[in-house]
Formats: C-alpha cells, sequence, structure tokens
C-alpha cells in the first residue's frame, strides 16, 4: 500500500526561514544604542570604526552616527548655543532609536562640548557621563581590548546576542531537578545505547552541538545533510548528523511514546522526550556525510551495521558524564572553557584539532599563528590544543598516550603552557574530511574560540579500497573558509609544512627549495617510532617522541 | 612526489563571504528612499505594510518611518505652523537618508497635509508632489498590483537590485562582437563536446544558471557540493554541479593555455576563457550530488564514464543554440519568458516542473493553486507550464510526444490556454531527488516565477538495486520548503493526489476515505497505454491518453 505522505512543512516555515535570512529588519535582530562620549583624540573614532568592524565580522548590522553624516543633514539649522548643542544631542538619540528599533546596533561617536580651541570659540565644560556603563581606558588598552570589553558589555546586558544560537545550550538536567527526573526515568521504556551512541551524548549534554535540543529530529537532520547548516532562527553551521539510531525492533515498541529512556551500560542516562522516529536511510546518509558509500570505511561500517531507524527528540541528561579513566580533569565542557579563557584574560583564543601526536610541523602552525596574532594587536593569545577525544579508528594512537605525548610536547617547551590549555573534545571522529571539519570547527567556537587552524587533509584518511586521499588534501580549508554560520570565528588556513633538512626543523614549504624538504608522512613516522629508530633532529620533541617509541612497543607485547 | 598544496583561500575572503552574510551593513545592500504621499484614507498604511512585506520576504531589509515613530520621538517639539510642517518634512527626509546610506530601504509614510478635518484644525492645501516617479492608482488597483509597480519601479531605477544575482546573467556573444569571436574561435584549441555538454551549454548561455560565468570553477563546485547554494557576492541556490569533464589527455594538452573553443558536432560552438583544470573526484561528486554512487543509475553512468577532470571557465558561447527539431519555438529563455509574463499581464507566475505527460493528477495541483492565488488577491496568476527537454532517461516518454501529449491536454481545457504558457526547461534531467529539485525551482526563479508546486517525489526514480524509491518521497518538498538562496518565490508544496473512483475525478488524497481512492502509478499507467487500455474515467484529458497510446505503439512497432 502506498503511504499517504502528507507534506508537513507548510509554505509559512518559508516565509520564517527567510525572515531569518534578512538580517537587521523588525522581527529580526535586537538593535540597541553604543554611545561613545570623550574628548577629542580620546579615540572614539577609532573605537567606533573598530567596533562596526567588528559587528559586521560577527553578523550583526550596524551603522554610525558621527558628525559627517549628522552635521551637514539632519542638523545643518543648529548651531552652538547651549540650547541647540543639547537638541544636537537629543535628535541624535531619537534617531538611534530609530535605528535601534529597526534591529541594528547603531554607533554614536560625537566630539564632546569641550575642546582646547573649539569651532565657535566658546567654551563649555565637558560633562562626563554620570553613570557610563563602561569606561573605556584608550590610553591604556588596545583597541583590541576596548573592543572586547564592549562586546562583553553588549552580551551581558543581553541587549546584542552575539547570536542566542551561540549561547551554549546544556542538556544537563539541573541539579535541583535531579533526583525527580531520574525517578522518572526509572518508569519509562528503555532503550539501550552503545559507547558511539553515549559519547554523542555527552556532546550534546555539553552544548558542543548548540543549539541542538537533543539528537537530531528529521528536519535538522535534512538541513544538515544537505545545507551543512540549521537554518531555524539564524544560520548557524551544524554539517554532520548527531543522529541516535535504534532497531527496527525498538521503533515498533516505542512509537506513539512520550519520553524514552536511554540506557547504557544498565544506567539509565538520559530521557529523550517526544521522539520522532524517521527512516535511517543509510546509504544516503553515507554519501552525503562521507562522499562515498565504502563499505570498509570505519565509520561507515558502524553506521551499516547500526539501527534503521533514527529517533530524535529533547534530550534531558541525567548525571555528569564520566569515563573515570584519568582524563576526566581534561574534558572541559565549553562553558568551563569560555570560563578559562576569561581567568587566562585571554583577548584571542586560537584552536587546534588533533587525533595524532603533536610533531613539529603542528607546533610550527601554533606557533606561527600566535606570532600573527600579536603582530595584529593582541596581548594575551591562548592556544586551545584540543585532542579529539571520542571513538577512533583501531589504528589510531589511543587517547591516553596521546595525552602523555602532547604533556611531553609541552614539557619540552615546544608549546607555552602559560598559554596553552590542553583539553579533550568529546566527539567521536569520523573520517568525514571536509564535511567533518566544520564540525570540528564549529564546535570550538561555541567553546569561545576566535581562531580555528586548518591545515592538510583535516579529518582524512586514505580510501580503504584505493588507498589513496579519500578527500582532496586541499578541500577541506578550502570548504571551511566557504562555510557558511562559523560567524563568529575566523579561519587560519595553513600552507604545508614538512622537515627542512637544511635547517634541522620544521619549516614552511617552500618550492622554490623544494631538494631541502624531506615529506615525514605518518606511515613513515609509525614505522620508525615502531622499530624504535629516531626521526631527524627537529622533528618531534625528544620525550615526545620516546612517548611514541613506547606505545609502539606496548603494541608488540600485546 | 607529494604535491605540494598551497592552500588558495586566504582568511580576507571569509570576511567578504561574512559581509554578504550580513545584509543591510555598510558597503552590502544599497538603500533607498521610497516615499509615499496622499490623502488621508488613500492606502498609504496599507501600501506601507504590504511592501515592507514584500522586501522582507525577498531579502531586502527596511524600516518604516511613519506618525507612530516620529511624532512622539525626532519630531515632538514640533507643531503644525508651516515652517514646522516644513521642518518635520525635511527631519524624516535626513532620517530617511541615513537609512538608506545603512542600506536599508526606508518606508516613509506620512499624512499630508490636508485633511477634511485636521489635528489643528488650520487647512492646508494638499500640495500634490509635481513629479511623482510613480501614482499608484489605490481606488481601482489592488494592493498587489500595486506593490508590483512599486517594485518594478525601484528595479529599473536600480535602486534597489532585487538581488543582483537574479537579473539574469546570459552568456551568449553579443551580436556586434560575434565575427569577431567567432575567428578568435578558429584560432584556439579545441575540446569535443557532447550532446549532454550541449545542452549545459545552452543552460548557461540562457542564464538558467544566473549567476555564474561558465562551467563551475572548483570554488563554485565546492560551494554547490557541500552548501547547495552559491555564495560570493549573496547566497543564491545553486544545488547541482555545471561543469564540463576532460580527458586526463585534453587535460594534459590544454592546461596552461587562455581559451579554449568548445566543439560540437564539428562546429565550435562557445569560447571558455581563464579555464581552470580540477579533479573530478567522480565517486565523492555522485555521491554528494545523488546520495548514491549506484553505478547503474543512469546519469551517475554517464558520470563514471565522462572524463577525469573538470574544466571550468568563462564562456562565451556563439551562435544562438537551436536543435531543429520543430520545438526551438517551446525553447523560450529566461529573459523571453520575463518579458512573455509582463504582455500577458501577469501579477503572480507559478510555475510546474515535469518530464513526464500531464495526467488530471497534476492538473489538480495546478488548477488547486491557480485557484488559491485567485484567493490570495491576484487577478492575473499566469501558469507556467515547463517540461523539461534536456537529456532523460532511456524509459522516459521522449520530448515530442510529451509535448503533443500536453498540447492536447490544454485543447481539452483541463488547463486554460489563455493563461497558460508552455516552454521547455532545456536542462538534462539527473534524477537526484531533493538536490536536484532545487535545482528545478531556482532556474524557474531566475524566469521570473513566483511560485512554485512541488509534489511527491520530484525528480526521484526506483533504486537500480532495490527497486525501492531511491529518495523518501516527501524529502524533496521538505528540502526545497528549508532551502536556502531561494528567496525571491514562495514554494507550494502539496499533498498526494490521486484518482477517486466515486467522484471518477483526480482528488487530493484523504485518508479518512482511503477505500475511494486507486493509486495509479507511473508503471501501471504505462501499463495500460501499451495494451491499448484505457486508464478510469477522469484520470486522463482522453485526447491526451490517445496520443500516449500512440506512443507506445510506435515502440511495438520500432
Amino acid at each position: 500500500m502506498q503511504r499517504a505522505t502528507n507534506v508537513t512543512y507548510q509554505a509559512h516555515h518559508v516565509s520564517r526561514n527567510k525572515r531569518g535570512q534578512v538580517v537587521g529588519t523588525r522581527g529580526g535582530f535586537r538593535g540597541c544604542t553604543v554611545w561613545l562620549s570623550g574628548l577629542s583624540g580620546a579615540g572614539k573614532t577609532t573605537v567606533s570604526m573598530a567596533l562596526e568592524e567588528y559587528l559586521v565580522c560577527h553578523g550583526i548590522p550596524c551603522y554610525t552616527l558621527d558628525g559627517d553624516n549628522i552635521r551637514q543633514g539632519l542638523n545643518k539649522n543648529l548651531g552652538f548655543s547651549p540650547e541647540d548643542r543639547e537638541e544636537n544631542i537629543r535628535r541624535i538619540a531619537e534617531v538611534a532609536r530609530l535605528f535601534a528599533d529597526a534591529g541594528l546596533v547603531c554607533i554614536a561617536s560625537f566630539i564632546s562640548p569641550y575642546s582646547r580651541v573649539s569651532f565657535t570659540g566658546i567654551d563649555s565644560e565637558y560633562e562626563k557621563p554620570e553613570a557610563p556603563e563602561l569606561v573605556l581606558k584608550t590610553d591604556s588598552c588596545s583597541v583590541n581590548e576596548c573592543i572586547q570589553q564592549l562586546i562583553d558589555l553588549l552580551q551581558e546586558r543581553d541587549i546584542v546576542p552575539v547570536d542566542a544560537s551561540y549561547e551554549v545550550k546544556e542538556l544537563y538536567v539541573q541539579e535541583n531537578k535531579l533526583d525527580l527526573a531520574k525517578a522518572d526515568a526509572e518508569t519509562l521504556p528503555a532503550v539501550q545505547i552503545g559507547k558511539v551512541d553515549m559519547q554523542w551524548v555527552q556532546v550534546l549534554a555539553e552544548g558542543w552541538a548548540t543549539p541542538l535540543n537533543g539528537f537530531m529530529r528529521e528536519r535538522e537532520y535534512l538541513q544538515c545533510l544537505h545545507f551543512d547548516c540549521l537554518l531555524d532562527g539564524g544560520v548557524i553551521n551544524l554539517s554532520v548528523p548527531v543522529v541516535l539510531p535504534v532497531s527496527t525492533a525498538d521503533k515498533d515498541r516505542l512509537d506513539g511514546v512520550t519520553a524514552i529512556a536511554l540506557v547504557y551500560e544498565g544506567r539509565r542516562v538520559a530521557i529523550l522526550r517526544n521522539p520522532e522516529f524517521y527512516e535511517h536511510r543509510k546509504e544516503e546518509r553515507c554519501a552525503r556525510q562521507w562522499g562515498t558509500t565504502c563499505k570498509d570505511h570505519p565509520y561507515i561500517k558502524m553506521v551499516m551495521e547500526s539501527g534503521d531507524w533514527l529517533v530524535g527528540g529533547d534530550l534531558q541528561v541525567l548525571d555528569r558524564i564520566c569515563w573515570n579513566d584519568g582524563l576526566d580533569q581534561y574534558r572541559l565542557t565549553p562553558t568551563e572553557l569560555k570560563q578559562k579563557f576569561k581567568e587566562m584574560n585571554a583577548d584571542a583564543v586560537f584552536a587546534f584539532q588533533l587525533r595524532n601526536p603533536v610533531h613539529n610541523g603542528h607546533a610550527l602552525l601554533m606557533q606561527d599563528t600566535h606570532k600573527r596574532l600579536i603582530e595584529r594587536g593582541y596581548r594575551r593569545p591562548v592556544l586551545l590544543l584540543h585532542p579529539l577525544g571520542g571513538w577512533t579508528k583501531d589504528d589510531d594512537v589511543p587517547l591516553p598516550w596521546r595525552m602523555k605525548q602532547h604533556a611531553a610536547v609541552l614539557e619540552e617547551g615546544v608549546l607555552n603552557p602559560d598559554s596553552t590549555i590542553v583539553a579533550i573534545f568529546p566527539s567521536p571522529m569520523m573520517y568525514a574530511g571536509p564535511t567533518e571539519v566544520q564540525w570540528h570547527c564549529r564546535a570550538r567556537m561555541v567553546a569561545g574560540a576566535n581562531f580555528y587552524i586548518v591545515g592538510r587533509d583535516p579529518a582524512g584518511m586514505p580510501h580503504p579500497d584505493t588507498g589513496k586521499d579519500l578527500y582532496e588534501p586541499t578541500h577541506g580549508a578550502k570548504v571551511l573558509t566557504m562555510a557558511p554560520g562559523l560567524i563568529t570565528l575566523e579561519i587560519v588556513p595553513f600552507k604545508v609544512a614538512a622537515y627542512n633538512k637544511v635547517k634541522r626543523a620544521m619549516d614552511f614549504y617552500d618550492p622554490k627549495n623544494h631538494q631541502d624538504y624531506d615529506f615525514i608522512s605518518g606511515t613513515r613516522m609509525r614505522k620508525m617510532a615502531r622499530e624504535g629508530e629516531n626521526p631527524p633532529d627537529g622533528f618531534m620533541a625528544p620525550k615526545a617522541w620516546a612517548v611514541l617509541k613506547e606505545y609502539y612497543k606496548s603494541l608488540e607485547k600485546a
């Protein structure tokens, strides 16, 4: 029997999406007025221009009112008498109010009434604002620091949601409601979930997939698969399905219930409310997510073996998820990371995603980024060294060994411990190249990163059938730099780094001196480590290399 | 040797894309002021609200200045003296100028100085504007007609690019430069193209893929594959790669030349300038475009047999493309279609894409859409019946027979010839479901359609391996209603239509009376036609059915 198919997405959804796509119109963004007051030369123009630049780069429509566009226009019939000065300001304030109503941030930057040599020769006292929301010490702070203080203020006052989507949305049950939720969970029909599912539960619970409310419903799943973004309520990048497969038997049993308990290793760990079941069309999912359906791809293999249905819904996660492997201390949530960045007074956070040991080529990327940020005027750039800690394929170096290796790299001073946070990113690894690198990036964006380093062939692996790269090595960075919905951070794409035999150090590849370089592949590195050899001096910090050799030795004993 | 990979997409591309994503900020949209003048009760508020609605739904940021937000704010210190009235207007005009500078369309809607019972009791003559750009006859025109006239004016004056991307960009060489171009083409190295490639040349030449300048370069190709949109200079939907595969031999021969002549059936038909070669990673392309890599899918088969490289560039097409099959008269370009709509005084154009004969279920969708548009206040809705005329798979009914069948449908009055344009859409058919339906829709958007009808399983086919639907039948409409970059038209999604045995007519399926319906599949229909049977009365217009029987008979003779 042909299934009756009622299309449920009505036409009005179109206009709501459209309104979300038209920034700055009534009903869209919330506007406000930022009024800069100060003496001539205080830096108001510099700050207003920098603020406008920041806002534009962060997707917030804005407009500056200043002498240039006010004095000869709206206020051309005003002079400099006290009454006219007052009327000047009053009119500007009313215009600013209109702009705010239209949904823009209106920046008002006007020379104060006091100046050493005024236009009319009339001196007036500069009346400092009585209760300024913020005082910017432009004589002692950098422009970036001033802007950061301004933005912090705007976010605190919830006057300008940078983008409501980017406020971390955690899905843990609040402490005071936990007992009730646990009792409720005991009454609910249950479904067993596996370790990788549980890692996704942690990802969702901690808010890495903000603004998802739980495992994806069909609508979110289709947006993700087709557009790499969530579209409702504003465009935000989300390129990988965050889904929970269930068997047909479970689906038949649970279809129609209002809540399901998720059970991991015998414990009820979460509640999925208002569940929605939809087909897990695995071939299509894998094709769109990975650009292949090769059954020997390690994650695709898992997908093909998983349930024929997906269930989405609103997730409530009960206890804080821990793995009790001695590494939970590194598993900082986005909220905890943002807090740490604040404590460190970071004015720029640059993130580095990795699933491999750190060699000096990686370190070069990170050191160079730090250098460039200093050159740009940042005073306290902080590196988030963020190894992925969820599921990885069999032949990747396991997390505990990688953490040991990273510690050695910091110990050897290749990276600076004072300006580096090492934390674990709880997501499973999917080996989905250009699709996955967007996920890696957006997750660090949610956690407060301002810059994201991307190199050659991110999240790639050899094609299981052909042995060649599954993805074109430049595509990850190319796709990432163009990806929509990553508004609040800047991508830092890198050229290839390789071992320079002359300099005896890792170096950015210069084709003019091609003969000076040795491209040490992961395969060759692993071979050397397995055979107890040492790589060329400068390839990797010695203590870090020692950890690798130890790891490969331990494999042989096993 | 490991290929040196220099990532060429620099960080500044990010901020340019970001600016494109932040609508309405300085450097983005062009703003303007729309000043509505008229007596009290003339309909200014109605028009301004409708204009604002239209602009928002078309991606144009706007803001209305009216008595509500001006009289008690900026102009609260003004009365009704002649001088104050003048200052009132002057200030509003200056504010409108600021909004226009900020990139918004500012709508100013103010009660005229003359009214039968004025607020202050002071009578003033209503001074009609001396030279209005537009006079809206609100007493005799509908709101939609008024808005349409307004929008036409704004587009004509190029004051508001509705979206510069949506102006049709044809790639034909101008008449006066044609001889020179042909002479140039004779000197260029050439590459042979096939029939399907030639169909894509026609698609590009006529502007269906606006704003593409030619076959996709790698950047556009990646945006298309990953995001279903082009992103540079504003988001516009383009979900299928428009690419030209070439062999490795051709690539080796042509890499580095500044221009290539494309040769079809021995004639140089186009020039491709500044060509860019990049890998045709066929497995990945097919996976992302079709959600499968099944080698028995008819288009995928062609892709797999095509060249291992893609070449993009700026296309200049020489002579107007004709197929000389007696159907060229129907192959109206987007520009010609828009012109026809204008000549017909259409105030709404709704498009219907098809690759099959028209049965009364299709007709029901079209008749119902017409009805709904009339109910919404449109006075002259026009149907664009737009069969696809490019490559189709072997077992689809060929174009000439379909055109004959469509003509019979109109002749029988099932559709109204006075308000229907039948034209041919020159694109090849790709059978790529939810990915392709966006292409079908955006192409009609470029051609001036305001509404696009989508039904069950658009652009679908059975999976060659399993026989089941390749795509979930509701996904096409779901994905289309959510797709970004289709700002200037409204999707009209439909529920299933089926043959109602009681009414002896096609009808929208009502599950409550499930037993009344007969779902006549394409397969069953073809069987009946092949065997010279007639379907139930009301399934298809009799003369149209006769054409089908004739077609299937002709197959047997062959």
